[in-house]
């Protein structure tokens, strides 16, 4: 689903990566880290996708919940597996949304979630 | 691959979109339209990723120039056959790239360009 988002001016978290062949406990911990963001003060939504490239985008409403994020105790755990195990390489990118725009084909259902 | 993006600020597009059932020159057109990006200025990379929903992050060094590259005449002609016939929906969001961070598997092989 694409993120539905407040109106904009609000913070982006861009998480592209490329994964080891590693597969133990990394679906699980993925799953886990998206379960414990939503808990966040300051959580917004997310949308992933993944084929050759992984991207994931994470929205919030300041920086400091971004690194109120960054900080929590399990997922700086998740983070040191993501750098041992489960990642050849990554790149995290902080950005300030400053605007946006949604287009929704008349004749689909609901896409934005 | 994770696209090689100079010291920020730096400006990021993020195009998340899910697909129609329509297949007929998709895959041509998004191809063009990534040769096509490559050619304008102020272009600094792209990165893509498509399963259930796709998302496309393409870099650019101002507002300007994503402004120019929004209103280039092909580009015009494929955003229109986007909403007509490749997307249910789609958001784009223009983003202010504040800070980032590349982490590089010192045993895996070069995944940025």
């Amino acid at each position: 689903m694409i993120a539905k988002t407040p109106p904009p001016p609000y913070y982006a978290v861009i998480f592209t990566s490329v994964r080891t062949e590693v597969s133990e406990d990394y679906a699980a911990t993925a799953e886990r880290m998206v379960l414990l963001a939503k808990e966040q003060p300051g959580y917004l939504g997310h949308e992933s996708a993944r084929d050759n490239l992984g991207i994931t985008v994470s929205y919030w409403d300041s920086l400091a919940a971004i690194q109120n994020w960054k900080q929590q105790a399990e997922h700086l755990k998740a983070q040191e597996n993501g750098r041992t195990r489960y990642y050849a390489a990554y790149t995290t990118r902080i950005c300030l949304v400053e605007r946006d725009y949604h287009f929704e084909n008349a004749d689909s259902q609901e896409n934005i979630g």
